[in-house]
Parts: C-alpha cells; sequence; structure tokens
C-alpha cells in the first residue's frame, strides 16, 4: 500500500492553536491540491483526535473530481477511515455519512457498546492490536479490502505512529507563513517523539503555493 | 534595532528532542550561513533555556570573519545576550567567558546572590521587568549600549515571546529533512501560544540548503 501523508502547518510546526480549533493555514490554491491528492486515494484516513477535534467530511469537493473518479469506475468519493482504539467516534460524525465507505480501525478493547453502535451508524469496523490500534495490521487489512493509496491528513499523534511504524511512504507540507506557537499546539509529529534514529526524509520538491511554501518528500 | 531570528527545525517544527539534547539537524552550508549572520549581529541572543540545555559559546567560528569585523573596528566577536529573569546562568557558562562581552537580562526578581555571582563571573546585567524579562524595556538598553543589530538564536520560548511583543524584523528557519516528533519537544515558537490573530509573516526567499531548505521571512 502507498501512504501520502498531507498537512499544513505553521512555519513552526503547528497544525492547529492550543484550542484545537481549526486554523486556516493555506489557501485555495492548497485547498485545490489537497482535494486532488483525495480523488487520487482509495481512502483518506485521520486520527480519532481530529474527528473529535474538527469533525472533517473528508469528501471531495470539486465535482470534477467526482465525475473523474466515476469516469474511471472508481466510487464517487475515497473511503473515509478512522484510527479509533477505542470506538470513540461519535455516531452522527460527519465521516459515517453514505457519501463513502467509512472505515472505523479499532482495537479489541474497543467496547462491544460502542462498537454495535458505531456499526448501526454504517461504518465498517477493522480490528487490529490489544490496546491501541496496530496501524500495520490494521492497514494490511484495508489492503485487502482494496485500498490500495491511502492518503493521511492527520492529526499529529497518528503522523508520529505512521512515522515510527516506517509506514510512510510520500509527505506534503504545506508550510504557511505565520506563527501559531504555543508548547501545547498541536505538531505535526507528536506522540512520544525519537530521541535518536531520526527518520530522515529526501526533499523532492520545493514549491511556492498560495503565500507559503509546499514541501515534497519521499520516505 | 533590528532584531533577526535564526534557528533550524526538524519538519514537524522542533527544535531540538524532548529530551532537549541537540540535535544535529542542518549541515555544513547550513552552519557556515549561520556564522556570516553571526558576524553581521552586534549581539547574539539566546534564552536561559538554551544556556542551560545546550551550553552554547555563540562566538564565531571562522577567522575570517573575526578578521572582518576586526577591519572595520568591531570587536572580533558579537556581543552574548541571555534572556534570564532568576539570573540562573551557571557562572561557568561558555557565553560568560571573555571571548566577548555578555549581557545578561534579569528581572527585578533576581536574587541578589546570583546577580552578583554573574557580575563577579564577569557578566553585564540589563535590570528590566518586574518577573518576567521585559523584552522591550531590556532591547531598549540594549541599544543604548550600542546594539544595532540583534541576532536571536533561540530558544522556542524566547522566540514566541518576541512574535508576542511584535519584536522580530526577520526570521530564518532552516528545515531540515528528518522528523523529531514529540508533543513534549521543543517548538519554533512555543510559550502559551496564539488562539488568535496569528502574526503573518511574508515569505521572502525559499532556497535549498544541505538537505533541507531554508526559508526567509520578513515579518
Ligand atoms: N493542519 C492540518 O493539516 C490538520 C490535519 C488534521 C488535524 N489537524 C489538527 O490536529 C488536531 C488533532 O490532532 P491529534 O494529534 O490530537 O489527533 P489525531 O492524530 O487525529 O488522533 C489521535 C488519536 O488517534 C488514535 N489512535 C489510534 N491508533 C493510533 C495509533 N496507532 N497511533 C496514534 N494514534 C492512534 C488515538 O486515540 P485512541 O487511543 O483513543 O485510539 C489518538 O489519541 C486537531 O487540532 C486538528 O485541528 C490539523
Ligand atoms: N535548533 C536550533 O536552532 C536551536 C536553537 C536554540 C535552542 N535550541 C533548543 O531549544 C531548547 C531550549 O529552548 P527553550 O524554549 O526551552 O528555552 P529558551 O527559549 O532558550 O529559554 C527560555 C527561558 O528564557 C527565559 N526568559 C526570560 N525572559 C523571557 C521572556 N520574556 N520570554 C520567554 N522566555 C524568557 C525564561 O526563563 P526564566 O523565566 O527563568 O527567565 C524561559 O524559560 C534546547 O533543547 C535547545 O537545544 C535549538
Amino acid at each position: 500500500m502507498h501512504v501520502h501523508v498531507n498537512a499544513a502547518a505553521s512555519l513552526d510546526g503547528k497544525l492547529s492553536s492550543r484550542r484545537r480549533e481549526q486554523v486556516k493555514i493555506s489557501g485555495d490554491d492548497d485547498f485545490d491540491r489537497v482535494d486532488e491528492i483525495r480523488a487520487a486515494a482509495d481512502a483518506v484516513a485521520v486520527g480519532v483526535g481530529t474527528v473529535l477535534a474538527d469533525d472533517p467530511h473528508l469528501a471531495l469537493d470539486d465535482p470534477d473530481l467526482v465525475a473523474a473518479r466515476e469516469d474511471r469506475g472508481d466510487p464517487p468519493h475515497p473511503a473515509r477511515v478512522v484510527a479509533d482504539s477505542r470506538a470513540r467516534t461519535p455516531t452522527d460524525a460527519r465521516i459515517l455519512d453514505d457519501a463513502a465507505t467509512a472505515y472505523v480501525l479499532v482495537s479489541e478493547a474497543a467496547p462491544d457498546a460502542r462498537r454495535e453502535a458505531l456499526e448501526s451508524a454504517g461504518a465498517e469496523l477493522v480490528v487490529a492490536g490489544a490496546e491501541r490500534v496496530s496501524l500495520p495490521d490494521a492497514f494490511d487489512a484495508l489492503e485487502s479490502r482494496g485500498v490500495e493509496r491511502l492518503m493521511v491528513e492527520g492529526g499529529g499523534e497518528l503522523i508520529f505512529s505512521l512515522f515510527e511504524a516506517g509506514l510512510v511512504d510520500e509527505l506534503t507540507l504545506y508550510v504557511g507563513s505565520m506563527v501559531i506557537g504555543g508548547r501545547d499546539a498541536p505538531t505535526l509529529a507528536d506522540g512520544e517523539g525519537f530521541v535518536a534514529d531520526f527518520p530522515r526524509l529526501s526533499l523532492r520538491g520545493v514549491e511556492r503555493v498560495d503565500d507559503g511554501v509546499l514541501l515534497t518528500y519521499d520516505c
């Protein structure tokens, strides 16, 4: 499976403010670019932190991109994926609507009642890992369901785990020309953090987009 | 006074790992560039967090840059400045050696015994602010001592306060092609963080340096 992480951060590496409210970091050109990456993906993933903070829809905005997918025999929108060990995704989350398949990756520790609630709300559950979602196992399960190209849109906890597991193939990072600041604000890669053997990426592209810069890395 | 902030961060905005140990983020070309910015400055500032973590010397490495300063009648190295409200800088800190003037910015809350210890160790004290160093006042005092061009090398607590006080004129940020990660690792701009009215900068330059990218902003 090809895993493409895409995110927008302030120049100090923040995905949002310490209040975890969405901040407009990029502009229209970057939104269009993100929509195109989504359109090329079989599924788009986020962590449950992002679902709880932003309630994103993760569907395509541009009707032309939807039409192009349908022309090539794909579903109109990529599937949505949430990494959610304890099945905390609210049953009225926008990613569970019927615009596209919604996979919720849960661990064995997810309470039965929550699993059933999510299934009734239309989610397809993937169980992987004892306490926390095992991303390698869950991604294998997604692959066996036909997900060959996975886009990951955040947040920083999920992205760190993906780097830790060596699962990232490609990273596109929009660096907005703004400072968010805050020692408690979410960053592009949170988690425990590395203290040695830092993953080193290869900088493929550098391009000005909107009033910031788009950095493209191969991993 | 012209304030130029320079730092090297990982692509996720971290200045070092959660252990606050120095991480080699950039390479030789970037080190040379930093030395040149230092050489053009009247003084180089850090927060006491950086002194305690890294014990930097903040003097010039390149003898040609030293000679050029002496040719134009400047002291061989720029002055060193520490923002250190309670005068916690160790008396054997490298920045207090006699390579150049060392200003320690303290607040009125700094204990007398610590102030005297630092003065005996060769520091020139600047008192500004009641509990915490007032950066605008301290910078005025530095300006009256002839500091027209101040370079700031970090860390993230000091840099955030400078943005908060609107004191930054220019930012050069080397973004290394590595992930450090860690929700507790220091970032380019820590502090409380902004929740609205985020400072917006103007991206002047984008240049590949070593295996990363150098971003230059005007504020
Ligand atoms: N600027 C952008 O591009 C962008 C994009 C996305 C999000 N954001 C912002 O990011 C913030 C949310 O980020 P976040 O870091 O708090 O949350 P996140 O990464 O979206 O979700 C983290 C949660 O995912 C769950 N998870 C399940 N398995 C995991 C695993 N193996 N590794 C890591 N996490 C796993 C964990 O909860 P369980 O333990 O309960 O499973 C974890 O707390 C919001 O403020 C949002 O606005 C910004
Ligand atoms: N990669 C790089 O380019 C780079 C550069 C520098 C540092 N670093 C790393 O950054 C880390 C240290 O950063 P840090 O953020 O902990 O420390 P810092 O910014 O160097 O120092 C912060 C301290 O400065 C003092 N200070 C005095 N007046 C202040 C004011 N008005 N606003 C803010 N701080 C004020 C405060 O202590 P008091 O309250 O006691 O005064 C504060 O805790 C280290 O891990 C170091 O390796 C990396």
